[in-house]
């Protein structure tokens, strides 16, 4: 089970910057949810980050514990959206996913995450 | 003959946020009205689902009902984008139709369709 | 000699909906009016249409119809937006001319058509 | 020697309208002027003619005329920008040089012209 | 050790004009502080100079000069673009580093410098 | 139904020489006689003429006949060569179809003619 | 577990010719046997068939048995070969796996079946 | 009319070596002799030559001047093999033509020119 | 230092079988002897196991090792052929290497390692 | 003036192996005889060393001594064949020169050198 726990982060070197950090996963396999058969695509998640940095390796390990998972494409990525920014708290984040072909089909989807502010 | 009773949806798994969907199918293929000769097209679906997402399954089969009908390309990206703004009335919807080759000739029509207001 | 004679019409299918059709034609080629050598374009014509859309066979002989003309790339370019924005009189209309390799050079022309305001 | 004397002109065929006019020459070669290897670039000019347009063939002689110069990447794009304005007096002017790889480096210079504005 | 030292520069050919100048470096290499792993990047550096240019042979250096260092991709992106600003004292600045595939992952990070205004 | 009557041929222009036709179809489709799905592939027909030639619409008009039927990769490769063997007899013949994305696979068939020796 | 018994057949076609069938499947995965990570391969079957050949939609589901198996490069190629070899008793077969990025490598392992003469 | 007086030949500089000798013009153009619309190929000359070497500024006046003829793929390929093959007596030589799409189609014509043994 | 100590081997999992290991290391770095900057390369080792194969985590520590070493592309082809032959005694080897941009040339060295025959 | 005195050698580090060396220059020019416009190409070396090897900062100095030399495909192309077997007397050796668009044509001229054997 893909769990938040899994990801591990480090201080922001350079907080007094807004800059981009992007990573692109090319090897993300979940299982579609009615079929069972697998489905492939390449994650990219792009923030800028506040106090902290998500760290790579702990990344790869978080979206391999979507291996067996059943979950639709829009589920899967407001979900890795939704932890994201839950662990990161960052200044901006989105996720994009973008499934290989599946009869017929290359499908992409897009989601933002807003951060609340502070009253 | 394409019906949207053929599409099916299921609920929106993240309606509080708006993010894009995106599905390209690579196998369109309707006829040309006046030679009966074949078209081919990638057809791209992207839009902000509200309370419903259009399901990938029937989606492909919809467009498979074209197989044999004879419509313009002009006509069928309206008619593609119609059908799909009934059904799901999304906060907003793009249809971008590409064409392969015909007499040394690609092309591409793009539709937006636009939600009606509550007065 | 290309003559706007050449081109047919037909109703726009959706004439309620502001969309954008773009067709290029990756054959065509005309004659330098100094050297008499070939040259050769691909040439993109986008509009969104108002009453009619160019009947694309038409087009295809309208094109073919500079085959032995000499003319520059400036002027032939602009000539085709004249050309269809008088047929079409469409909302919006550019014409985009690339031209293959002459003499270690490729050459690109963009011409927008604007639409007369009714008084 | 380069020299804007080589550049030749003729009357804009459509000068009631803006309309781009780019050209890219895929073959330009200079020499470093401290090491005196040879640099090669691929040269873009792009701009909204006046009165006049550049003739090309006199554009490739004016390019090939730096053929055996020593001068930097930066210097040169900008003398070209700096001759083109001069002989074309345009609406606008973009000049933009991508340096092939050296020492592991590729490079690009974007310098833009400004008219001056009639007092 | 990587140090601004390494860092040549020579007059700015042409500042009446923001021109933009960018250079990308194909073969950076440095070492992950962790597992001691080499990590292989492509550095974009784009500015408008002031009143000095990097001179591209230094900046080379520079930049082998981190072959053996260890440190993270958010790191040493950071600092280059710290060393640049300190440096050049540019109009503008951005550095981009685009990492190689490690663990199923690429990665890029874009940083800016901002000139401090005088007061 | 794809019928070989549908082949027109005409004379080889160039009977004393031994010299390779090859015609690669780029829009072909039928049906998986199991599922009801449309596959989509590539053909390719390359053969060295013996008296005839086959003429090149007569051959687009026989691909299209297959539209509609439910016919396995590797009968309907057999079947054309079969075909084509018989209608031209040349010297040589093969004949190669290449599938397109289905399920995660694409596939290749090759087959080739044997002409029959005289006694 | 992948096992044989997945594998379904049909009759060859075509038997009394000797041609050429192909599969490509572009999602294979499996799992180091050391580290527990996944890898990711393409594995090509090419095979003359002799009296049957093998099913598609069962040939996958033969490739999916491996998602979770942890073995070799070298140990799996092996494996897909002698039991297609087994099942399909083929003319000829040949198995190619090409693995994607894994620590700076990509691998190609390809291995042969060599059918047992009958005495 | 496309005619070998056209084509002009120069010593080969270097008799005493096989070489080869391989031009591509991209440029070709003839038209259909059934529909009169234009074709288009890249055409490839490969050859050894003997005492002559085709001079390249004629190969391409001699292509020019298919510009209007209606000729047949199979049949223009083989007229300039025979035309060059007459012009040139090479050691070897090979013409090779590459047609573009064409109702779906594409066409490559393979001919090869054997050389008369003296008696 | 690269000691062939590093490598590490395990047993040829289908030693029955003549079938081919291809590993490409897309990383490699070493230094020009005579100037000290780095340089690039893929290096590919093609190779029938006997006995043992080499394992891939060491194959890369032992390519790591050569990071820092002054060696010209010929002699260290060469040296990782001699080294990979000694330590794994194969059926046969093959080793390429492909040099990134160098002063405007790219280069590749192949050598193939000679198994002695047993007398 | 191009010179074989430019070229320096080293000794072959692996003589007692047949091994293929293969520099390719990207950044070729010289100039047409008859016209004075400049010609681009990649010339490829491909040889096996005997007891010396091209030193590759002296071929790149001998090759850019062909700048403004006027100078035929054909004879350049033999001329560099026979310049680097005078100086490296190899097993074998093979000159490719690969020419970049003129006037709608890409060359390629392929010359291999032939040793004297000993008497």
């Amino acid at each position: 089970m893909a769990d938040i726990k899994i990801l591990e982060t480090f201080p922001n070197p350079a907080p007094a910057r807004d800059y981009v950090i992007e990573h692109t996963h090319h090897e993300f396999t979940s299982v579609c949810p009615i079929t069972g058969h697998p489905d492939f695509a390449d994650i990219t998640v792009r923030y800028v980050a506040d106090k902290i940095c998500v760290e790579l390796k702990s990344l790869k390990l978080y979206f391999h514990a979507y291996r067996n998972e059943g979950i639709f494409f829009e589920a899967v990525t407001n979900r890795i959206c939704d932890d994201l920014g839950k662990v990161l708290n960052p200044r901006s984040l989105m996720v994009i996913s973008e499934w290989k072909a599946r009869g017929g089909f290359t499908s992409r989807i897009t989601a933002e995450w807003k951060r609340k502010r502070k009253s």
